[in-house]
C-alpha cells in the first residue's frame, strides 16, 4: 500500500474525530443543552472548528495530497477520499482567516437580528446585518473563485460541480410545467378537511413516529430519535445517526411527514458503509442528493395511495377517537391537500418548488448586483404574486420566514428543488427496475425499494459528483420531466 | 494587566473548550449514544484527549507559566489558575507519550475483561490484564515521582496534596472508632422492612426526583437530569451541569438517595463562579472535597430525621398505595436501615467506610510490593472477614464488584471516605454558625445551608488545596471525630 496513504490515514481519522465532536456539540445544542449553556457552547464549537481548519490547511497535509493525487495505486475509495480532501484543503486555504472569522461573527449577529426581526415582522431590524453578511458572502465567493459567475461559488458549497447555468435550465423547465398544474389543481377558495386540525396527544404521536421510522428501516441500534424545535438529522459517526421530530398539539400529519422526511436522510447516512463514514468521501455528494432521499420517502413513498392505505389503520389504532371515521380516500386527500400558502414549509408538493424558484431568482439578482438588500421585501412580495398569485400579510409572513439568509446560507435553497427533481427520477427508475412497488407498500414492505437505494445511492457515498451519480442511476441526464409527470398524475386524480 | 496573562487567556480558553468537548462526548457515551456508536466514540475521545495533551505540554505554554508563576501583579484567581495549570503542565510533561498510550490501551483491555469476568464471577479472566495495568500504574507513579512512597503519586491524581501518611492516620482513627459501633448497631440477623421492596413506577420515581432536586436548589436552566445505568454528574461547562439517576423497578429509595447524592455534586458545580468554570482552578480542589458535598446532601441532610419528615408526605403523594401506611418513624428507619452487606454501593453509612478501609489496605499492599495481583481475591475475602465479619459468596460478590481497578483508578477509593469525613465536619460547622438547621429542613427549606456551602466552599473553587480549604472552613485540621460522633448518635438512637 502507498506509503503516503499510510501517512494520510491518521490525519483523516483526526479530521473525522474533530468533525464528530463538532457534530455532537451542535446536535446537543439543538436538542438537549440547558439554556444557560449557550454562550460557552458557542465558544467550544468555535475552538473545535478552528482546530479542524488548522489541521485541514496544514502544509504537511497539502504535500501528502499532492503526492496522492497522482498515485495510481489507490483504490476507488481511496482516490475519492483524496479528491474530496484536496477540494476541501484548497477551498480552506483560499479563504483568508480574517474573512472566515468575520463571516462567523456576521452570521451570529445576523441570526440574532433575525430572531428579533421575525416576530416583530420588521425587515429593517435585519437589513443592516444582512447587508454586511451579503457583502462578506460576495468577498467569500470572489476569494474562492468561479468559472462563469459569482453564484457558482456559493452553489458549490452545497452542490459541488453544479453551475448556475444548469440550475437555471432545470428550474426554467420545471416552473414552466408547474404553472398550468397549479392553476388547475388549486381552487382559489377551498376548505381544509376538518380532521386535519384537532388535538393529538404528543406521547402517542411520538410512539407512532417511532414505530413508523423503524418499520421503514431506521435502526435504533445505530441511531436515535429525539425532539427539537426544527426537525433535522445528524450523523455523529459510524453507528450513530440521529434524527429529530417535533410534535404539534393540534395536528398529526406534520410529525408523521417530518419523521418520514428525516428518516430519508437518516437511511442515507445509515446506508453509507462504516469504513467510509467520517472520511472526506464518506457523505452524500451534495445536499440535493441528500434531499432526494428525504423527499423520496416523505413524498414519493409517503404520500402515495398505496402507502397511505397501509398507514391509515396504524394511525387509527393510535388515534381511534380522532380518526375513526376518516376513510382511505379522505386520508389520502388530507395528506396531499393542495393550497396556496405564503409559507414555504407549509407548501404542498405542487407549489413547493415555486417557492424555491422565487428565492433562486432573488439570490441571483442579489449576487449579480441587480438587487439591493434594502429592496428584498418588495422583490419577495412581487415574486410571490408572480409565482403563486398571493401576497404575504407582512415581512414575517414573507421575506423573514426563512432563517437561511441570516445564517449565511445563500446558495442553499436550490438544493431543495434539486432534491425533488432527483427523487422523482430515482423513483421512476426504481419502479422500472423492480416493478410492483405499490403492492409492496400496501403490505407495509419497503425492503425492495430500500435495498435498491442502498445499492445504487447510499453505498456510493461520495465516489461521484451528484450529477454523475444521478446519471449513473437513471441512465441519462436528469431532467424535471419525471417530477412534472408525477405531480400532474397525482394532482389530476385528486381534484 | 500582565502581558503574559493576556497571552495565556486564549490558551486557557482553548484548553477549557477541549475539556468541554471531551466531557460532552463522555456524557453522551454514558447516557444517550446508540450501541453501534461505541467504537467510533472511543476514537473521537482519544483524539480530543491527544489534542488537549498536545496543547497542555506545548513549550510556549510552559514559557508563559514560568513567566506568570513569579508575576506578583496577578489577582488571587489568576494566581490559582497559573498554579493549577503549572501542576497539570509538568505532570503531563513527566509522562512519556508511549506510557500514556499504553496505559489508555491497557485500561481499555482491562475494562473489557472486567465486563466479562464480573458476570462470570471469575477473577482469572481479569487477572493478566490487571497485572499489566498495575505494573503500568507503578511505572506511571515512578515517572510522576513522589516524596515518601509510590502510593502518594496515585493519590495525587484525585486528592492533590494528600499523602499516604495522612490518609493512614485519618483511616486509622476512623476504623478504630467504627468497629464497636458496627458491633452494637447491626444485629447479625435482621429483617428488612417489607415496604422497602415493592414495585414503584419508573415515571413517578422520575417525577419525584425532578421535584426533589429542584426543591433543594438544582437549576434546570443551567442543567439536566437524565437516566443512566450508573448515576453520575458532569459539568460540561458554564451553565451546563448534568446529573443522572437510575430508577429500579422494585425499590424507591435508591433513586431518591442517588438523586440527593448527585445533586450534592451538581450544586457544587453550579456554585462555582461562571468566570472560573472550565479554567484550571475552576473545579473542586479534590475528589474528596467534591464527595463531601454529595455525601452531605445524601446523608447528613437527606437521611436525618428532620429531612425525612419533610420528605415523607411528598413521597406518599406520588405513591399513596405503596407507602400510605408508612409512619415517619418507619420511614426514617428504612432510610437508615443498617445491615452487613458484601457490596459497597449497598452499604449503610456505618459500614461504608470499612469497605473503603479494606480497599485502601489492599491498594497499599499492592503498591508496596507486599501483595501480588494473583492474590487479590484471597486478600479481599480476608479483608471482608476482618472488617465486616462476612465473606463474599464468590469473586463477583467480592473482588470483582467495583470497576475502579479495571479502569486504572488505583488511589481513588480513599476519596470516598475523605468525603465522608469532610462532610460531617462541614455540617457540624454549618450548624454551629447558622443554628436551627433542623427547623429549616422540617419546612423543606435548605436555602440557609446551601448559601453557607456556596460561600464557604463552592465559590472557592480551587483557590486552595482541599486540606487547606477544609481547615479554613472548620477552623482547625479536620479529624474523623465529627463523623464518628454523628454516626454514633444516629445509630444509637435507631436501635
Amino acid at each position: 500500500m502507498s506509503d503516503a496513504w499510510q501517512r494520510l490515514v491518521p490525519k483523516l481519522e483526526e479530521l473525522s474525530h474533530l468533525r464528530a465532536a463538532g457534530t455532537l456539540l451542535s446536535w446537543d445544542q439543538a436538542v438537549l443543552m440547558p439554556p444557560k449553556g449557550a454562550p460557552a457552547r458557542a465558544g467550544t464549537l468555535a475552538t473545535i472548528e478552528t482546530i479542524a481548519h488548522e489541521r485541514l490547511t496544514d502544509p504537511e497535509l497539502g504535500d501528502l495530497i499532492e503526492a496522492l493525487a497522482s498515485d495510481t495505486t489507490l483504490d476507488e475509495g481511496q482516490a475519492a477520499n483524496v479528491r474530496v480532501l484536496k477540494r476541501d484543503h484548497f477551498k480552506a486555504l483560499r479563504l483568508p482567516p480574517a474573512l472566515v472569522a468575520e463571516l462567523a461573527r456576521a452570521r451570529g449577529v445576523a441570526y440574532e437580528a433575525w430572531t428579533e426581526a421575525r416576530p416583530a415582522s420588521d425587515f429593517r431590524i435585519l437589513q443592516p446585518h444582512l447587508e454586511r453578511l451579503v457583502s462578506l458572502k460576495i468577498e467569500e465567493a470572489d476569494a474562492l473563485g468561479y468559472e462563469e459567475e459569482r453564484y457558482d461559488a456559493l452553489l458549490d458549497h452545497y452542490e459541488p460541480g453544479m453551475t448556475t447555468r444548469r440550475v437555471e435550465e432545470l428550474f426554467g423547465g420545471l416552473v414552466e410545467g408547474l404553472r398550468p398544474l397549479v392553476e388547475d389543481a388549486i381552487p382559489p377558495e377551498a376548505e381544509r378537511p376538518a380532521w386535519l386540525e384537532q388535538p393529538f396527544e404528543a406521547l402517542q404521536q411520538d410512539r407512532l413516529c417511532r414505530w413508523l421510522v423503524s418499520s421503514i428501516g431506521f435502526s435504533f441500534e445505530g441511531g436515535r430519535l429525539d425532539s427539537s424545535p426544527h426537525p433535522f438529522t445528524s450523523s455523529i459517526g459510524p453507528g450513530d445517526v440521529r434524527q429529530t421530530i417535533r410534535t404539534q398539539p393540534n395536528a398529526l400529519l406534520p410529525s408523521i411527514y417530518a419523521a418520514l422526511h428525516e428518516t430519508g436522510h437518516a437511511l442515507y447516512e445509515q446506508g453509507i458503509p462504516d469504513s467510509f463514514v467520517g472520511l472526506p468521501a464518506g457523505s452524500a455528494p451534495s445536499l440535493g442528493m441528500h434531499e432526494s432521499q428525504s423527499r423520496l420517502w416523505e413524498n414519493l413513498v409517503g404520500r402515495r395511495r398505496s402507502f397511505t392505505d397501509f398507514l391509515l389503520p396504524h394511525v387509527k389504532e393510535r388515534f381511534p377517537a380522532e380518526l375513526g371515521t376518516v376513510s382511505p380516500d379522505e386520508f389520502h386527500l388530507g395528506v396531499n391537500y393542495p393550497e396556496r400558502t405564503t409559507i414555504r414549509i407549509y407548501a404542498d408538493e405542487l407549489t413547493y418548488n415555486l417557492h424555491i424558484a422565487m428565492r433562486l431568482e432573488i439570490e441571483l439578482a442579489l449576487f449579480r448586483n441587480e438587487l439591493d438588500v434594502a429592496d428584498l421585501p418588495d422583490a419577495w412580495d412581487a415574486g410571490m404574486e408572480e409565482h403563486l398569485g398571493i401576497r404575504p400579510r407582512d415581512d414575517g409572513d414573507g421575506v423573514l420566514q426563512d432563517v437561511h439568509w441570516s445564517m449565511g446560507l445563500q446558495g442553499y435553497f436550490p438544493t431543495y428543488t434539486l432534491g425533488n427533481i432527483y427523487s422523482a427520477a430515482f423513483y421512476n427508475k426504481a419502479e422500472e427496475e423492480l416493478g410492483g412497488l405499490d403492492d409492496d407498500f400496501h403490505n407495509g414492505d419497503v425492503s425492495r425499494l430500500l435495498g435498491w437505494l442502498r445499492e445504487k445511492i447510499h453505498s456510493q457515498a461520495y465516489l461521484y459528483q451528484a450529477s454523475e451519480l444521478a446519471e449513473k442511476v437513471v441512465g441519462q441526464q436528469v431532467s424535471p420531466e419525471p417530477l412534472l409527470e408525477y405531480l400532474k398524475e397525482k394532482y389530476t386524480s385528486l381534484t
